[in-house]
């Protein structure tokens, strides 16, 4: 059993995480934290959860944990993560602060980074793509939920060396904006659909291309680090009237003529072992995936126009964080992979 | 006074009208058919109105109305047209059937097409782009609500030749579907996002390219036929949790370099003096176009990909459907244009 | 044509009352205020209009209007209210402020009323239980949207001296909990359902009794004050995951046995004049109501029980607020009641 | 290791069952049918399921299991449950079919009774009131969802001989209509709200009174049957627009006055021992059992009228259905009573 203590509980990837960490058989959750909650119980701040234990101050999360979660607001991590790792805890991030280059990290969060030595030994946690270095990492970056839908839905083109171009539209829950978020209003999201930060300005583009950047100079496993060049992407998100689930959907141009067979046949090797995408014909649908570590991937050739149009589900907090986060956890200490998590979703 | 009848009743855009025309001061509503319900009253099939009045034969409608509005499924007004068009009435429709020439429905429609000489007479009504031909006309197609948005998007650039290359994708609320439409059930399609029909085989793809064909060979107040030759698009529909509303969002390649400014400036000039279709810097909401015949168009400039993002929100039973058909029918009759239509939302 | 302003602007009463007098043949609305947008164009705050007025100061609006209506939180209309009649001006008023004495007020909103003795002078605005008094009237009530479907529901029975007791289940819409309200948020609302204030603790009770003792003591058309004794309500609110909607449902203990014909002739006959009124066999749904000033209202008799329940639904913004304060404007200087109203919903 | 085969695969209940047993480390799910989709792989019929494995003839289904759990319309049941019984199969009733005594069911349920003598063998498995009859049952007759929320919500006072009349609301999701159920078309359904079988017709009513009249006669664990007197309930069901959750309200007139604290303690110790009966101060949300096993209950004393009112919410999916059917299996077979089972919903 090793200790987890998280920090920022009361975020929506907070409580996702204490849902898979109560039944993770290797794991005892030994205290969460909120700047928000102090003296509360865990039943006052979730009303899903029936479990009396009170909030903690973060100073005695960290003490009593071995493996510090922090699903904190960008920014946070950056100042305490050194502290961490020199008090031998293991890290899992699940802000944007170790994901990208400090100098990238910098220019689209508008942020000055306060560790930025420390981005050389983050690992980037997407498992599917490079897990080769999550085992053993004690500083790991855990991707954003748009990210994660984006780099799996093109990966095995990229690593393939087939990508030339790609204009990709992600669809998000309410929920990726957070708990009690800003213009998050029922009455004002609901039966309304809209784009939101276009025009090249959203913070996840960046990673995205890096991800696939490595996949392309590197092939499936690569290092981290490293000089890569590769596509632009051209991404708009939406705001969808539901509470979970993302779906991108994206237009490709191949530096290559392949039939629609062959792409399925290259997504379908591509991902043959891995337990949690599923390549289909069937198209995705995001409730497919809800409450669970599932990512649904399909595509089609657009022959008029001989565009590859390639779509992929996820729920925002599960595969897109929490879960993932977990995922992680599991390949950090050398548990079973898929330990205490869902392939399948909750229907209807 | 113009005696107008529906057939076509019970489904959602014949509701839509009946609304949109018992405030007309122009219109008698003489009669509505459905083949789904013959004996009942208005208010046994549409929970929202207070009408006592009975639906009617098909054939007693049509002896009664001058104005017969076809809101049908396809495939069935090009077998009553020409009877209509003979007995001296004025149509307006609401399928696809008069849409696209006869080869061209055939071949997306799966049909062969009943009448395909009387295309010729029929007019599209897209007023914002072809109002100079519906004054007068007998035969009136109502365009598509995908269509609709997508053509007014990128109008613009079409008829300034700017356009190169573009892929959309449509965002649709369940509505869009029809009234009790297969695989529609709430309890499958709430919290849930998909696409559908990707791959090219929207039969809404064909009705845009021909529009923007024409804009770009004609300029703006084209007749409506003849040979043009024009971009082929990568169009993705998607179904949305929620009742009413269309967004699309296109990614555009230009064939010139223009700044935002540029681009904004010529959508102001193109659109100024358009009484439904607002250009703005603010992102459309699809809540701010509810129940009313509003287009609402935006557009942001990709400045590290060179791509034209353009934005275009409408409800998709209002300026998509049925208040779209008023304002044809406005313009067919000699009415002021905007007679018993809505230019701003309802919120929430 | 009457010079309207509206003080409250911004928030869902403000903003349904801008859609419904810019349509009003008599109102010319000359100005409207929010405590939170003063620099504002009005489609930066309602993105549903393309109306580019700004918002102006308080002191502007009351200065140009010749009637002023108050969309604001309780406690602020009886500070306002006193400066407002010395100016004469014609004034509603939307919050609780008037609606109750002020002892009552005082017990369960918890704030000592500052204009106590124009309670007397106020007049209670639920036209079709108590028209006569509302022409010329100064200053108007305007009724909560709970107590005008749970009153119009039972007024029949009240009126006739039959009703013995009543418990009575209310479910709102979120929209009913006002723009950008603490814990309104989507992620947290949506697919949830929970009652709040039980307990016989929310102000609409003392409203709703008063109607009924009034209507019990005094017949249909009272004088709006004076000593009545009537039945004490046990009334539940919910909170239901939609934008708009009311409905009220009740258990109801008659002191004489009547059938359900019987019940069903005296509503048809208590309501048979009133133009917004709908009493059915068909069940009431909110959504017939969306958007119109239409209260729907249908009964049964419980045979195994012997209890009526009876069943209203309004649009908690429409006859629950906004449509209903129109149709007070109309009746106090007046204009014909229905002007610039909807009786029949929008739908889906 | 038991064999447990599902008839009546591709509703919701058999949906839930699937999701629930396959990880249930004492079940091997050996089949399942649907009289829908006979050649059909499960992941066709349930997108958020990755399993190649074939539904099967319904022989086979049975052939295969030792314990048959029936998700079936009601009527169907009674035609099977004979010669289940008799190849020695452990059964599992989802329907009515067996809740209520034949000549209640026949009045109720409209249907002449097939295999009336079995109700006597057929033990009601509320495990939280009956757990005692449990043990060693071969044919278990599963309650319907309202039931188990409206009769754990009275049950204490019932216990108690206190209740002396009871009035209850019901508000139910969409999914409790059943996969594809007439009239619950997304756009017909959302944000809308109505009541239905109003009046005293609901067939959960006799099975909620006769399940308070137990306990009223018999204390806390009587023998399933026997005559018993006691309240009679007037019961109001509605449909909300959400997919899952069940809650109900309930104002009640005792016969003796106690304090909400007495009330409260009460229920507190009725349900001490009870692992999935979640008593609190904190009103419940329906959001707040999604996906699991939990009830959650409050009350609050009315102290103007002396109304005691109740609320209750579960997912009608699982306690209202499937988990509450694996609770069922777990005691009939001698498993822990709560495997597989969650205690905690998922939020949000």
């Amino acid at each position: 059993m090793v200790r987890v203590g998280i920090l920022g509980a009361s975020g929506y990837g907070g409580g996702e995480l204490i849902r898979l960490l109560k039944r993770h058989p290797e794991v005892r959750l030994v205290g969460f934290s909120s700047r928000r909650h102090t003296d509360k119980a865990l039943f006052e701040v979730w009303p899903q959860l029936v479990d009396e234990r009170m909030f903690k101050p973060q100073e005695e999360v960290v003490a009593e944990a071995e493996v510090v979660i922090l699903a904190l607001p960008n920014g946070i991590a950056m100042e305490l993560v050194p502290g961490l790792l020199e008090a031998g805890k293991w890290v899992i991030d699940l802000s944007g602060d170790y994901r990208l280059p400090p100098e990238v990290y910098e220019a689209w969060y508008g942020l000055p980074h306060k560790s930025p030595a420390l981005y050389r030994e983050a690992v980037y946690g997407l498992p599917e793509l490079f897990r080769g270095e999550i085992p053993g990492a004690r500083l790991l970056a855990n991707p954003g939920c748009y990210v994660t839908a984006a780099t799996l839905a093109l990966a095995p083109l990229a690593a393939g060396g087939l990508l030339e171009e790609a204009s990709l539209v992600g669809m998000s829950g309410v929920s990726g904006a957070g708990r009690e978020a800003e213009e998050t209003f029922f009455a004002e999201v609901n039966e309304n659909l809209k784009p939101y930060r276009p025009g090249g300005t959203h913070r996840h583009i960046p990673e995205m291309e890096l991800n696939l950047a490595r996949l392309r100079a590197q092939g499936r496993w690569p290092r981290t680090h490293g000089a890569q060049k590769g596509v632009r992407l051209s991404f708009i998100p939406h705001l969808v009237p539901m509470t979970r689930g993302i779906l991108v959907s994206a237009f490709v141009r191949l530096n290559e003529d392949l039939s629609e067979l062959r792409l399925e046949a290259l997504y379908r090797e591509f991902y043959q072992d891995e337990p949690f995408v599923f390549f289909t014909r069937a198209l995705p649908q995001t409730k497919g995936t809800f409450a669970s570590n599932r990512v649904w991937i399909s595509l089609r050739k657009d022959e008029r126009t001989g565009l590859v149009q390639v779509f992929s589900a996820l729920d925002n907090l599960g595969k897109g964080m929490a879960s993932q986060a977990v995922q992680n956890l599991n390949l950090m200490l050398g548990f079973p992979e898929g330990l205490a998590l869902d392939r399948e979703g909750v229907w209807p």
